[in-house]
């Protein structure tokens, strides 16, 4: 007799296990599940549909129960609630959304791909009719018509996560007002505090009103107002600061809830009742690096987590390896990637680690649109062990960190990834791959030949009046420097050398590392014990220190930034 | 005492051994002799200055003498040619190119990278002053010059590898006539005959006059004749049909020379002398894959090799992994690039492989630029052992690339790839990517689940007669289809299975694969024995008899190509 397979949520995970249990057994009967009136639409494309890129909202929808039904005969019902799993008889109850009617259906096996939904904090104003989330297609259509319906100028976006930040960027590019409010000090946790003040600039300087350390109080007639008291302009605000797990129907059938408020699963995302599985964004996976349970709201571990689910169901067995976390982000006129664990996160985790930051140019210098890339690795102490990287820059950022999540997932360490032979040609890399060079130096960190000390040190530095070494030639000094570094070119250190004392720490920065990499090499060779590469040098010091002196209005320790 | 090192090549390997002494001694002597007048320039930017891309071919040189001395206190001493090494006295003759004086230089460590020189094949014309190879920038110059000072329209390039393409390309972007005889069937041996194709037929559409299955037999005036009698009018001539490793100077000093025709060397890049180590194009290398020596003229392993070697005068072990090969290339509207083994390197390796070639778009459809990537993946068979990949396309190829170098570096197999967490956005990939859609692809052909036949094999298949459906909607069909295909779209097989014979092969495509997959799947499930996918499907079809029907003239299996 043949399977009867349901499916509840129709998305990436729910879609995936559908089209692959197709795959599996031509003869199963396989029903989808879905509350909204679209299956299969791209969750990620959504904020794209603000600025017009996607401009036909109907574009984001992939594919119609039709579709479905015809090419792979699967049933999508859409509208459609599934409102309780009755365990012990084998069935479910769904409620169509649209008659009010309820009705049962009966599985062998079902699967649960219930999503998370957008968090609505129980604040004054957050039910009034300018205020949405981003979740659907029919989200994004109502923001959207309400916005250019009634001709709103001010709108404000709570929360600096990716849909959060992506809402913002689509906003502004369509030509609104737009303030983004983030409690934390920074927005895209995947990135380290040093990393993103680089996104902190580039959204302040595409003109967004950048909020950070303040959250959401009240939202007001035509204004929000901020924990701290500010009153900020917003015709509609957009509710952006975090998803909770879909875990409703889950808990009502009693299955078994992790520690991380999601569905718990086990190796083959079965829940506690051997035939529900659960996938996506509702449950908690493992993390390979931490060994922790966690939460991830990402598309592509959602369709493998599917996938594994339909093989399981036929007797396919499934190596779960757990997950790493990797992701990317356009923000205008730059991309954004990371993977594993950044420094934050290894920190909390109590893995001993330390990290590098480069900002080697993304190609062949003298060919067009070469730029530099902004690249931090973050390794174990004292393995060698590669635990995460995140990458910012015009170029093809996500290139190195897909590179770093395939040795991550390989258990690779920094001896590996400094050999790796990659495909390389002026237009596209340079013949030392920005991974390559991050693992060199890292390796001469991790091995103690050379000693630094990161960016986000040198404002004290400079406040302690260290001993800085500007290593650039007197004409890039000139355009901009640390307000009391001395300035000693790469060029010129060996006939200066009196000039170098050798009873104190020396710190040494350039423009982006290199030339100050060498001298400190070269000073330690010649005896100096206490000599320091100040990491991202003053590419680095400037975006790092930029963002924070213009909102807090703190005295500079540049005479002037230099973002080139 | 210090140690005196001296170097004989000044540009990829050259160079970075001698920063790496530096850094590792900040005492040695370090002496770098280069027989041209420029250290350390880009080889691989060199055909770049012929369409303007780089403007001033001053640019391509990127340190100076005087900057190796000012800031590495390496000196570098150009127009000087090493005549001769030694070895008793631990000292090499040199020659000053410009006075003709020779002089003697005593070492204690001495590094050949002396590089390969471009292959001159001994036929009539071959010494005409409109004769030119690329190997410096003084070539470059010199080419660039006599071509744009004469005035001249027509310039063959002879030999299709990625010197004689990218010339050809930069020569066509500049206005000129190019025509590019190649002898073998195929330009760029590092990708398969399948998957060049795209390439032949790129260089067609861009106007390069290109000429397979041909060689040189003489240049004339104005003209070169091929060996099949062709006359093409070339005013200049550029050779480009292969390099040979310079080990004139190792060979007079009786150092070992391997089986390929470079310089043997060791695990730690040692030649047969204790104190001469050998690096880049002039040696030759243990290939991971193939187990047996090769050559490779690629940048990035010279730049390994010359810090291997520098590392090893100081006692510091270097892990040999071997080489793979990875490299890419920039060829008009596409990008191409490959690592590992071919097929046709598989095969000749005698090494058991299958391959999988899909053509998944390179981001989310929806996004503005999304276009079809053409991917290749070898593996071993039993094992699922990562070989080799090929992609070519609008895209950003060179990731998946990159990608899987990482994974055949650290011995994945299909598995690992499938499972791989790559970084995901709308505007830069797709949730499930490129190289885990292909492990997927891959692990249903070794397991057994579905089988493929070539996108090579198609034309033998439709003179056959074979049965073959295309699996597109009608529109798709009727605006180009195989000649003797059926057409059964995916959406209606399920009420046609009676058109669908059981008692003899059926093989299936669509337009990228993914449609006809589904269908093959489906029909197995229904108790077919005989199904195909045909790999590559109608967008691989088309590529593949494109090029050959235009210039053989022969029938065409298609009623209409289709790119899209």
């Amino acid at each position: 007799m043949s399977k009867k397979i349901l499916i509840v949520g129709g998305v990436a995970g729910g879609a995936s296990a559908a089209a692959r249990v197709r795959r599996l057994d031509e003869q199963a009967e396989v029903i989808m599940f879905e509350k909204g009136p679209h299956v299969s639409f791209s969750n990620c494309a959504l904020p794209y549909h603000l600025s017009g890129v996607v401009e036909n909202s109907d574009d984001l929808v992939l594919m119609s129960p039709e579709t479905f039904k015809k090419r792979y005969n699967i049933e999508a019902r859409v509208s459609q609630e599934v409102v309780a799993i009755n365990r012990d008889a084998k069935t479910i109850t769904v409620k169509n959304v649209l008659t009010n009617e309820t009705y049962e259906e009966s599985y062998d096996k079902l699967v649960l791909s219930t999503g998370a939904a957008p968090i609505r904090p129980n604040i004054e104003g957050v039910h009034n009719e300018n205020v949405f989330t981003v979740r659907n297609v029919v989200d994004i259509q109502n923001l959207n018509t309400f916005i250019q319906h009634r001709g709103l100028k001010d709108i404000a976006v709570i929360g600096g996560g990716f849909i959060g930040v992506e809402v913002a960027e689509n906003l502004k590019k369509a030509g609104y007002n737009v303030s983004l409010v983030e409690f934390a000090n920074q927005i895209m946790m995947p990135l380290d505090h040093d990393m993103v003040q680089i996104l902190h600039k580039e959204m302040v300087d595409n003109g967004v009103h950048l909020i950070l350390n303040d959250g959401l109080d009240k939202i007001g007639e035509g204004y929000i107002q901020t924990q701290s008291g500010k009153e900020v302009k917003a015709e509609a605000v957009v509710m952006a600061i975090g998803v909770r797990p879909e875990i409703t129907l889950a808990q009502k059938a009693d299955l078994e809830i992790g520690s991380t408020g999601a569905i718990k699963v086990d190796h083959n995302y079965l829940t506690s009742d051997k035939d529900i599985y659960a996938v996506g964004d509702a449950i908690e996976v493992y993390h390979k690096l931490t060994h922790t349970p966690t939460r991830l709201a990402l598309a592509g571990p959602a369709q493998k987590q599917a996938r594994a689910a339909a093989d399981h169901m036929y007797g396919i067995p499934n190596q779960n390896k757990g997950v790493i976390g990797s992701s990317s982000m356009h923000l205008f006129s730059l991309n954004t990637a990371s993977t594993g664990l950044n420094a934050r996160m290894a920190e909390n985790a109590g893995i001993r680690y330390d990290s590098v930051y480069i900002i080697p140019a993304d190609k062949v210098g003298l060919m067009p649109n070469s730029s530099p890339m902004h690249f931090k690795l973050v390794y174990e102490v004292p393995t060698g062990k590669l635990l995460g990287a995140q990458a910012i820059g015009k170029g093809n950022v996500d290139k190195r960190i897909d590179v770093i999540a395939a040795m991550i997932t390989m258990n690779g360490t920094l001896e590996d990834l400094k050999d790796l032979e990659l495909s390389y040609s002026p237009m596209m890399g340079t013949a030392k791959d920005v991974v390559n060079h991050a693992a060199l130096v890292a390796l001469n960190q991790l091995y103690g030949r050379y000693k630094e000390v990161k960016v986000s040190q040198v404002r004290e530095l400079v406040e302690n009046n260290a001993f800085i070494i500007d290593a650039r030639e007197q004409g890039e000094y000139n355009r901009g420097h640390l307000k009391n570094a001395v300035n000693i070119p790469l060029s010129e250190f060996r006939d200066r050398l009196d000039e170098i004392p050798k009873d104190q720490p020396v710190y040494i920065h350039c423009r982006s590392g290199q030339r100050s990499y060498n001298m400190v090499i070269a000073l330690e060779n010649l005896g100096y014990k206490n000599v320091y590469n100040i990491s991202g040098s003053y590419l680095g010091i400037s975006l790092h220190e930029y963002y924070n002196d213009l909102v807090t209005g703190r005295e500079k320790i540049v005479t002037e930034y230099n973002f080139k």
